[in-house]
């Protein structure tokens, strides 16, 4: 298993540089793709667009015009060809940065984080807030919200400059569709409008989806799934989640509210879930389900928190405790059944194991995968490829970002 | 719950007519789509294929000038407008149904079926072939398949006209795109080149897929599917099965393998399942699983075999036995838990439960229904719609068929 944990944002495949979009299905405007793929490339001839993109070089030049026009692409030097003394100067086109700027947020468990990105997708800054862990009214949810936008605009250069849209992840049942979250573990409310909400209280485009999605779309735009067409992503921390690209695109279920890995059911009965029922997959992995059997079954001292609950359980497994490994070997083995699950089911080539808690290694053990293998059906194919990234909540945040940023973009040019 | 049980193909909703092709996608050629237009309608006239595909009138001359030079469509008269007396005799198309005749089959555990079928979809003849059950080597099964062919060439009108293609169905992992079989509860052999072996021996284009596959084009093309565009079927039989349709298409997974709902893992050191492993949901709900449960718990007649084992286990439960009904309470529990982890996954609009076993109402019965919205996170939209068909194994080879016929046209329209 390649395991890369990473806390920065600044290790990240692709790091700080521009957003990568993915191959456009078809039905995505032209204009829209001509402005995704300059992104992607950073600057762009005439040519290659029309190369890479598969159409006449009058269509590019008649498309580039109206982008120019709109203040979206710009004209720049391009890279001179080896011999200089032919021909007339070239000229590439690149995304004009400051033309709009986004924001991408996620909101969590502990500390709620966001990012500010130009409309190149080069971030210009970024910002977290501790919290109280916990369920909580709406209302506390806003509170914190203005309080981690403050910290953003105070670190933004150029200070509190119009945003164009904001993209917010959060873990739960959220549709983004409607924008409504029927369910979240953060959320006091059930069916909360956050979409509206948010709108008439920010006076700017807000785009909400389940967090695990904004992390599959940060390993799609850049990160591991950059190369990939079809590939899982299952995040391991407070909950578990799942995100699945499909095609190069975001796959989020028939009515738009699957992927939930972390409450399929792995027996009757079974342990209590933060969801209220019994069972869930999530029960036996997520940082709530080891703080709850760490408190069970070890001396730990009081009043630490779950986070430093889970750093004693994970050095005292490091160090021999047998009781410390046994925890992490039954989650290891929940893991490992569910993720077998998902090979049965979406038969994918890549799954990507994301989140902060994969520094666990115990969850990322090479056990943990031959498991997984074993618990599957006899297949003469090579085995699902499995990643590891122990990804920060700013990737989290990106990925919202690009979110935003998709929209503005389609909204400009569809 | 709206339970339908079906032993006769006749009673299909559809039933012998034409098969509906669904609405395709635009990657489908026009071509193409104006065929599968016609023959899903019986009979068109020129201008209402315009209007339903969205092109021009000039572009419908040509394409269906295209189709009747091929052989494949022809002019006929068509309905009359009330007031004959004004315009010119009106003239619609039709599919040339004689044009070509293809043949599905479904390879089972205690009888494989076969059917065959006109170009337009229309059924010609049907065959069944009682077998040993259990594992085979290949040779075995090749040897049924040419017994079932002689049966069905024998009702065949007409007798052995030329076949142009062959869809054949069987559980098990297989690989629709290179038509191999790792593995199949039917095979004694691993990773059988299927399609590779049976085009050798028949001469013919053969197209093979996993039994379920073919059952969710049946529904999609002559079913409960016809009208919705996504939709889950959930199989029990010999085992479980599952297939999807996403956007109007089966979904097979990212790599043309998933959607094995049968062999994920609803508990670890769980019921021991055909494939060897423990724990899969089939091993909880399928026709072996409640037989062995039966032996066990049941005083039986020794030798009955699976199916008589099953009908006695059946009206045991109906008398009110309790032994009879704890196992039909447990299966029901564990389909609860599948059918949960399918909404959960998946956000189907509809599941459509199938297969000969759901004529065990217990199976589908408002309890399981209760328990499987139970057991799913809180949700505000209305619940997943379920249906369950209790089709007979001729619908199964008529979903084969289908896919036979989707592989002729396209060839020719391609």
């Amino acid at each position: 298993m390649n395991t890369s944990p990473t806390e920065d944002i600044t290790q990240v495949p692709g790091g700080c540089g521009p957003l990568l979009p993915a191959v456009r299905a078809a039905s995505v405007p032209l204009r829209q793709q001509v402005l995704d793929h300059v992104r992607a490339e950073g600057r762009a001839a005439r040519a290659g667009i029309a190369q890479t993109l598969g159409i006449s070089a009058g269509s590019v030049t008649a498309l580039t015009a109206d982008l120019i026009v709109m203040g979206l692409l710009r004209e720049v030097a391009a890279p001179q060809p080896r011999d200089p003394g032919r021909g007339r100067p070239r000229v590439a086109l690149e995304v004009v940065a400051e033309a709009h700027r986004v924001i991408g947020i996620k909101l969590s468990d502990e500390h709620h984080s966001a990012v500010l990105t130009d409309f190149a997708g080069n971030l210009l800054a970024e910002a977290s807030l501790p919290i109280a862990p916990g369920r909580k009214p709406l209302e506390a949810i806003l509170a914190e919200l203005h309080a981690l936008l403050a910290r953003l605009y105070t670190a933004a250069p150029g200070g509190a400059r119009p945003v164009s849209a904001i993209g917010i992840g959060l873990p739960g049942l959220v549709d983004h569709a409607t924008g409504r979250v029927p369910w979240s573990p953060l959320l006091s409310e059930r069916d909360v409008a956050l979409k509206h909400v948010l709108e008439e209280r920010l006076r700017l485009p807000v785009h909400v989806d389940n967090d695990s999605n904004m992390l599959t779309l940060a390993e799609l735009w850049f990160g591991a799934g950059r190369a990939m067409s079809d590939f899982a992503v299952v995040t391991i921390e407070h909950g578990v989640g799942m995100g699945m690209v499909l095609n190069n695109r975001l796959f989020r279920g028939a009515r738009g509210m699957g992927l939930e890995l972390g409450h399929t059911k792995v027996g009757h009965d079974g342990a209590l879930c933060r969801c209220g029922r019994r069972g869930c997959l999530e029960a036996y992995l997520a940082d709530y389900a080891l703080a709850r059997e760490a408190a069970t079954a070890l001396d730990l001292p009081p009043g630490g928190g779950r986070q430093a609950t889970l750093e004693a359980l994970f050095a005292r497994a490091r160090a021999g405790d047998p009781a410390a490994r046994a925890i992490f070997s039954r989650a290891g083995r929940y893991l490992a059944l569910g993720l077998s699950n998902v090979v049965q089911l979406f038969d994918p080539a890549l799954i990507i194991l994301s989140g902060e808690r994969m520094r666990f290694d115990y969850l990322a053990a090479g056990e943990v995968l031959a498991e997984m293998q074993a618990l599957g059906l006899p297949d003469s194919r090579p085995p699902v490829r499995v990643e590891s990234h122990a990804w920060g909540d700013l990737v989290w945040a990106r990925g919202a970002g690009a979110l935003a940023l998709s929209a503005v973009t389609e909204n400009l040019t569809g």
